[in-house]
């Protein structure tokens, strides 16, 4: 990693201070999330220092999207009931200027799921966060997939998510080398950056994806802007990610102490060598 | 504590009775619980020793809620389906006898929760658990909260709960303090008992709450009185609180070695010292 | 245990190659299932190295069903939409040959669950999972039951296992000691196989039973037979019980370790002693 503004020593302070705010504003973070992972979700929200909401009732969504400090729509699961939900909160969030992030699972192999993406989009989101595949089907760079995993690396994505950014202030993609991509805010110039470790195991548990989702959310209701947000939000996922795996044992025990270290774990020395400007 | 009916010998062999009888009867609640923690209810009452079912079927849930051993009814996330369902079973309990608590999740902040809540109480619920905030907005002394969460203390909603009274049997207010009213049974009298001690943990982990609400439908199964249900309830959840906070590194371990104490925490030591007669 | 073609070298080989290809081609296995227990049933996958997609939006299922490798669905929770997508993936899988497989979870206590049982059998589920009163309620030679829960060994449910071959490939009924009606692959002739072993914390975790139906579904996308299949789900699901049972204090660490052990757990000494020939 070359030496960047984004590698000074005062870009480092500003992102753990923005990982102390987390913690110390406990942000409310209203979801609208999948059937599958809602509870583990909330459970990550609690864990790093959020107050999850997970209300999803199309009529009591606008007023808490209104009042929340920031929004998650996951298309995980979606039915008639959560998608009208889905249009009202992200367009009350619009109108209230909450962040929201939307993560359009699926996105790439259902149609359904893809239509809705590009209606909710009209709401502008603050990011967009999901795998390679998801997010060149929203920029309508390809479709493909299979369920809702991808076949592409998150490189490949790279310019499907320059385009995005016209519709959204940030975009993360998901895989091996997350990378995300905002604005500097010093310059205004357009911004990705590499996000390397974390563990083997997160793929196997249902839900760290969603949970990332979350926690850019939980970010967003604090940070200076959606790239802290997003990097912020990566960091604490993987540096807690390397410190369970030291203690699991497997899938099940991994899940468990990812979100011991959710809790408590230090995002320094992740900073400092974990990232790359690109 | 000054020396009462409530602290003799008595009385604490009749609450360990009431913990042994739930094992061995295993009795049957039905769950219409919330889409965020069912799965953890579900877990609890098993690891406490009772038997659960969460069919929300509008169609089944009037049969499983007239056979089942006691109901829990829980607001956290309505959906049309689970309104209908809870109009019915409500009615069904209350037809057929089966003890059954109201937790009005949300009630304080959600306008559609509190006049559920109102509908429901029709059915006279044996209990009502829920923060203050909500139990305050039952007895309509107030509407406020953000979210779920509460910004009163259990004693200032004393008041609002003994006004409740007269459509309940029992209030369970959950604070830092919890705090519950129901009627001696030596002398029907008016009484409030205040459980101390649990764990910090337990709000940083989502469903504990509910979970609360699930043991005292429980208990209402196998108890003498609301009242004898709704402190064993409390008991065997802040007992198992404490065991588990001193293995747990986080919110994560914490909740798996709740379930594990649930199963076999002594409750003499609890009962002995951490209540009050207020 | 008699000498059998069931017992060789061979047999015993078969199936733990079996089990090697299910992590070494990860099927997708579509999920129709409950909402209690959708987030265990996808890490019980994930940890046993197949890639589950949970899919229930009626409008995605068919085509899901139709590219997955296999199909569970289970009737844990019913409610009008997933009954939807249940009649419309069943009809999917039978059309393009996905194996499926069925629990009629609560089909011998409700009505609505036995009726909408039969009529997804017509598209001939490849394996029929369930507990002793719900086989029996299948092929309509008795009703009972309270919940979910059965009162009758599974000894009690063969001749109504013995019947719905008829309707299916494979009948596994769950009990103290699973049994599974299947046909040889070698004579076709019909053949029951008992499963010993296992461990007493799997009845008191939420979720055990339908994760045996998930992974009868991963199986029937790598194994040479639906009788294999079953085999494999239950031996592999058994070991890694015994296995959790170990380090296991409680329901709550139980069913961590459960999910650790899916992932790692040598099947060669459980198949050499814990199977018999019925």
């Amino acid at each position: 990693m070359t030496d960047t503004p984004l590698q000074t020593t005062e870009w480092q302070s500003r992102l753990l201070a923005t990982h102390v705010r987390l913690r110390q504003q406990a942000p409310l973070v209203h979801c609208l999330t999948n059937q599958v992972t809602v509870n583990f979700v909330a459970n990550v929200l609690l864990a790093a220092g959020a107050s999850p909401a997970m209300t999803d009732h199309p009529d009591e969504v606008e007023g808490l999207a209104a009042a929340a400090d920031a929004l998650l729509i996951n298309l995980g699961t979606p039915s008639a009931d959560s998608i009208a939900a889905m249009r009202r909160a992200s367009q009350a969030a619009s109108r209230s200027e909450t962040p929201w992030v939307l993560d359009p699972v699926g996105a790439a192999a259902l149609p359904l799921r893809r239509a809705l993406s590009l209606t909710l989009m009209a709401h502008r989101p603050t990011v967009i966060r999901g795998n390679a595949s998801e997010v060149m089907a929203l920029a309508e760079t390809g479709t493909d997939g299979r369920g809702v995993d991808t076949q592409h690396d998150s490189r490949e994505a790279l310019a499907a998510a320059r385009r995005l950014l016209a519709q959204t202030d940030g975009v993360a993609i998901s895989g091996r080398t997350d990378r995300l991509l905002g604005r500097s805010a010093a310059t205004a110039d357009a911004v990705t950056v590499g996000i390397h470790g974390g563990s083997a195991w997160q793929p196997r548990v249902t839900g760290t994806g969603c949970a990332l989702g979350a926690l850019i959310s939980a970010y967003l209701a604090v940070a200076d802007t959606p790239l802290d947000a997003m990097i912020c939000a990566h960091v604490h996922a993987a540096a807690a990610a390397e410190r369970a795996e030291l203690t699991a044992h497997g899938p099940g025990s991994f899940a468990v102490a990812w979100l011991d270290a959710l809790d408590r774990v230090d995002l320094s020395g992740f900073l400092a060598d974990r990232l790359t400007l690109e």
